[in-house]
Parts: C-alpha cells; sequence; structure tokens
C-alpha cells in the first residue's frame, strides 16, 4: 500500500492507495465513536460489511441510497442530516463515503453543513472517485437548472481508495474514470501522458501496479495543485480542463446520455479543438489526445448531433463564468494548460459545429 | 459614524455603526455587478429603498421573505438558490442581508453554498443582528428538530449596523437584544457590566450615543473572541452563554412562546443559578444580573411552569453536547465565564424545577 499526503497545514490528510486497504480499520484515523456510512444500494452489498468491520464495535449507522447521479440533490442531503438528528450525533461524529462521486460529494456537502462542519472520510469505490473527486475537499448537489451549484469546500479527514474495488466495477466506468486520469497528463505531465499511451490496455486490464501507479501519480498532481489553490482562485482551475464543455454536454444530455468521465473526454477533445482553432497545438497534438482517449474506451464524437448553440447557452450558467466572460482551460501543448478567457462564440460555435455533427 | 474590524487575515471586515449608514454606497464594499437583496416583508417597506438606492445603478435582484423565525429553513435556503440560479448569478456575485437574524442567518448560508462560496454583506436592523448575529460568520438554518443544526462558517466583507433602523424596531425586539449585550458584559467584562446598569434606561429611550456605544463595545468582545477562535473549538464558546437553556425552551415554546433573546435571559439566568449551585458565585451576583436583564424589559421566569425533564430532554441534542457529555457556559464571576463539563443532571434538575416553576 502507498500513502501520499495533501498539504493543508492542520487540514492536511493521507490518501492510502492499495488492495484491501478497505477493511483495514487504522487507516480511517476517525477518533469518532459515532459514525455514519452513506453508501448506494450497488455498492451496499459488495463492500459494506468490509467497512462495518473495520469500523468495529463503535456506534455505526448506516443510509443506503439508490444508485445514480439523479441521487445529488438538496433532497438527499436533507435525508443524511434528517439521520444524524434523529440518531442524536453530535459534533465529533464522523461521515463515512463509500461509493462514487455521488455518495462522496453529497456526503461531504452534509458533512460541511451538520452543525457547521463534521469529519468525514472518503472511502471512494470507482477510479473516478478515487483519482479525482474523493481528494481536494470539493462537496456539492446538484440544483435541478446546474450541475454541483450548491455546495462548499470541506476536506476529508482521510482518503482510503481500494483498487480491488475496481474488480467490481463495469468496463464503461473503468473507462470513465481514465478520463480524468488522461486529464492529468494532458494539463500539466506529458511524461505521465505518454507513460499512459503505453499502458493504457493495463489499466483496462486492471493491472494492480499499473492502477495504483496511475491511481498514485493522478492524486499527486491533484494534491500539489489543490494544496497550492485550495479554493480555486487560480490554478486549481486547470483541473477543470474539459469540464465546462462536460458539464454542458451532461445537463443537455439529461444526465443519462453520458457518464461524467464520458462528458469529460468530449470535453478534452473539444478543448484541444478550440486550442488547435487558435493554433495554440497542432492537428497531431489533438489527434494523439484523442487516440488515447479511444484506447481508453471513452468517445471523441457525440454520436448523434448536438446543437452548438444548446452547448453555448448552457456554457454561460456554467459556474466558472465570471464577469468579464467565460473562462476556459485550453493548451498549448500536451502537459501545459492554462486558464484563459473564452475565445470569440463564432469560434467555439465553429468547433462545436464540427465537432458535436454525426459523422 | 464608527468602524471596527474582525480581524481574520485575508478575511478580515469592517463593521461600521452608525446612524444612517445604510444609505452610504461606499460601505458595502461590494465589487460586484451582480447583487441579490435577501429581506422580509417587514423590513422591505422600511428600508429597501435606501438600500437599493445605496447600491445604484447595478444589478440589483431582491427577494422578500415572509417574516419570521420560521422562514430559517432548508425550503428557504433553497428558494435563495434557485433564484440566483434563474437570474443566472456567477461567482463573483454578492448577496445582501437586509434585517434581523433570521435573514442574515439563512442568507449567509445561502451565500457559503451558492458555488461552494460567494461574497456578501450584513445589514442588520434589529439589535440582536447588529450586536450578535451578523457578526462573527456563523450561518444556519434550522432543522424541524434542532435550531440552528445546518450551517456554514461564512464570514460576510462588511457590517452595516445603522442605528436608526432601530426606531422602528418593536420595543420587545429592542429589549431581546439587549440580552445579548447583557451577555457580553458577564461572560468577560465586569466594567461593560456596571456601565449598562447605569445606562439601561438610555438604552431603552434609544439613546443614539448610548446605543452606539453599546453596540461598538459587544462587536468588540464579540470580534476579539471570533479572531481568537473562529471555528468555536475552545474560547467562542463562552458566547454561548444561556443559550443551551434557551436553545431548548425556545424548541419547547415552537419558537412563538419566546423570542431568541429572551429565551437567552432565561439561559443566562439559570446558568448564573446553576454557577450559584455549584458554589461558584453567591446569589447577590444572581440577583445583580436578574435585575439588570429585567430593567432591561426581559424575563427572568418562566410564567407558566416548565417541565425541567423536558428541557433536559432537549438539551442532550443541543449542538454543543459531545461525547465526554454536555458541556455548559457558566461563571466564576460577573465578567469571568468559563466553559465547563455540564454538572450532576440532579444539579440540573433541581435548579431547572425551582426556577422554572410558575411564580
Amino acid at each position: 500500500m502507498e500513502t501520499i499526503t495533501v498539504a493543508l497545514g492542520d487540514r492536511s490528510y493521507p490518501i492510502h492507495i492499495g488492495g484491501g486497504s478497505i477493511g483495514e480499520g487504522a487507516l480511517y484515523g476517525a477518533r469518532a465513536k459515532q459514525l455514519l456510512v452513506v453508501t448506494n444500494d450497488v455498492v451496499a452489498p459488495l463492500y459494506l460489511d468490509a467497512v462495518r468491520g473495520a469500523l468495529g464495535p463503535r456506534d455505526v449507522e448506516v443510509l443506503v441510497l439508490p444508485d445514480g447521479e439523479r441521487e445529488k440533490t438538496l433532497a438527499t442531503f436533507a435525508r443524511i442530516l434528517d439521520r444524524l438528528v434523529d440518531a442524536r450525533f453530535h459534533r465529533d461524529c464522523c461521515l463515512v463515503a463509500l461509493g462514487g462521486g455521488v455518495v462522496g460529494d453529497v456526503t461531504g456537502f452534509a458533512a460541511a453543513s451538520f452543525q457547521r462542519g463534521v469529519d468525514f472520510v472518503q472511502v471512494p469505490t470507482t477510479l473516478l472517485a478515487q483519482v479525482d473527486s474523493s481528494v481536494g475537499g470539493k462537496t456539492a448537489v446538484n440544483h435541478p437548472r446546474a450541475k454541483n451549484m450548491i455546495g462548499a469546500f470541506h476536506q476529508p479527514i482521510a482518503v482510503i481508495a481500494d483498487t480491488a474495488t475496481l474488480r467490481t466495477l463495469p468496463p464503461r466506468e473503468l473507462a470513465a474514470g481514465l478520463a480524468e486520469v488522461i486529464k492529468y497528463g494532458v494539463i500539466v505531465d506529458a511524461e505521465f501522458f505518454s507513460w499512459l499511451e503505453a499502458n493504457v490496455a493495463k489499466l483496462r486490464a486492471l493491472d494492480a501496479q499499473a492502477l495504483t501507479y496511475a491511481i498514485r501519480r493522478s492524486c499527486e498532481i491533484k494534491a500539489a495543485i489543490v494544496a497550492e489553490d485550495e479554493r480555486e482562485h487560480g490554478r486549481r482551475a486547470l483541473l477543470n480542463l474539459g469540464h465546462t464543455f462536460g458539464h454542458a454536454l451532461e445537463s443537455i444530455g439529461a444526465y443519462e446520455r453520458w457518464l461524467h468521465g464520458e462528458a469529460v473526454s468530449l470535453g478534452i477533445m473539444l478543448a484541444a479543438r478550440t486550442s488547435a482553432a487558435l493554433g495554440w497545438i497542432g492537428d497531431e497534438d489533438c489527434e494523439r489526445i484523442e487516440a488515447l482517449l479511444e484506447r481508453a474506451g471513452l468517445p471523441v464524437t457525440a454520436g448523434d448531433t448536438v446543437d452548438p448553440d444548446l452547448v453555448l447557452e448552457h456554457m454561460q450558467i456554467d459556474k466558472k463564468a465570471d464577469k468579464v466572460g467565460l473562462k476556459l482551460i485550453l493548451l498549448d501543448g500536451i502537459g501545459s494548460a492554462v486558464v484563459t478567457r473564452a475565445p470569440e462564440r463564432v469560434v467555439l460555435r465553429s468547433v462545436l459545429g464540427a465537432r458535436l455533427a454525426s459523422p
């Protein structure tokens, strides 16, 4: 097992990466006597017993949510808080989020808000959550008209990324997680990008060593950026590569047509193609990125045509917009992303029109 | 006008105290172009025009809530967020809370949560809000079964306490605010307590100079404690003198029988009498405190008998309880409060039985 640290002063915390870590009680780092495990009905039958076993004979409550992004709402947030009040949990309790990004985000926001903030531990069981959403303290629920619009910055006290849980993950979800892994290479680490080109098949085949390396490197990159800019006043925005486009597509697809990672894959493709349209990178860079995404099992075309104006409309209410106009993350090379003001609408519309048309 | 500062590093902010300050646009300190003023249907007819005038020709939205503590809910929180999304507000927007503690607390929590945190300005129009709830960054809504159970620490960018707004405040609410003013003297400042004994009549008569001094001194004391312990890991808990008892009484009275400040007045009386029962202070200290509360127009008896066991039951789920047992703020003198483990149940029950019986 490997452990890395997110360095945030008195809010620093460890990320434990390795097979079987979910069953090791010491890793949870929780001194609390009252714990609430929040999970979903897909993950609970697989891993809840292991987590309960690790937590031992403490006061452990369990809340099992239905699986899916549609649970990431204020109503689910309220349901978690109801349970905490009903069970008479105190300020020194601890929440444990066992599952993917939805469980982690809504549980984290409940932990941020219950009594103005209590401890929580992230136990991510999807690749996407292990390399991205469980690390860095962003918590949120969706507003009916805008993703992740309501939330808090609230760091967990520990992250336990058990690579063995990825064996039960559907291949489509594994691929979705690889979108974020590839993102880290594209934004700041050309060497990692090359490593991924050489090892993507091993990752899809669940090679334990390759997975541990990819997760560790992803978390290291994210942890370093978060340590530098916890509240996204600057550099942290790089982590949003592909996400402004991606959130618009997810919203248009009613959060059903594409998984988050699939929408991010399309978003990375669109960010690269926009960068190329501005002359910042060459077409061959776009093709290299698209080839890696495809080999990871991810979409780089939309299937049916998506209306570019609809995408642009959705991008305006994305939360990365500010008064000086929409900001985007674009590339001036593989391994070199920049936060920039969005280009002219006509440029974006042309890229969207060309790349989101049915083949 | 007087200005004091809450010293919290890069989250420091000014409190402006004085007559007419509500109309001075420069005090709002908001660089935002998009503003949402949240207020209620009692305050809006009195002061909304002055605030709109001060904010000038920017993009100003207004949300008018019904008046009252029963609006301090997740539903109202969601209503504010709906308006922000509908109006396509960006991350650099600013909320303005114009009203009493309810408006300030729910607006502050919405500001803390919208896009994981945007600016807000407190414009408190009650004495209670001017000396207490608008300062220090505690925001919250009530859970149906527990007050202030859901919220965040989120500091405003400015507080504008216009003493002229107190002229339209019902005398009962002015008295409720004096409960918190008296609290500051009782916990840390015997000299201020003596000043209040000499000047309470002037305060009730709305003497401008006396009000400005009392508000300034209250805010200075609160600001100093908050600067030392923003997230209430220690000393900040002193500000809760009377509040654990008070919250239990408010809950038993369905938030209708007593105003918050009235419940705090009873709570201060109960904390003093508990301290006396333990031999920490003398009966004459209790009598001095009760005399000042009464001269301020506040209750020191419950009227109808309140069941002591019901109060104790409600105190158990109060959020100041932790695993080592309930904590209370008690006194070892006027101007000298301490955070301590609650005494034996039998002691509390005896004080509650004696002091909450009908006369």
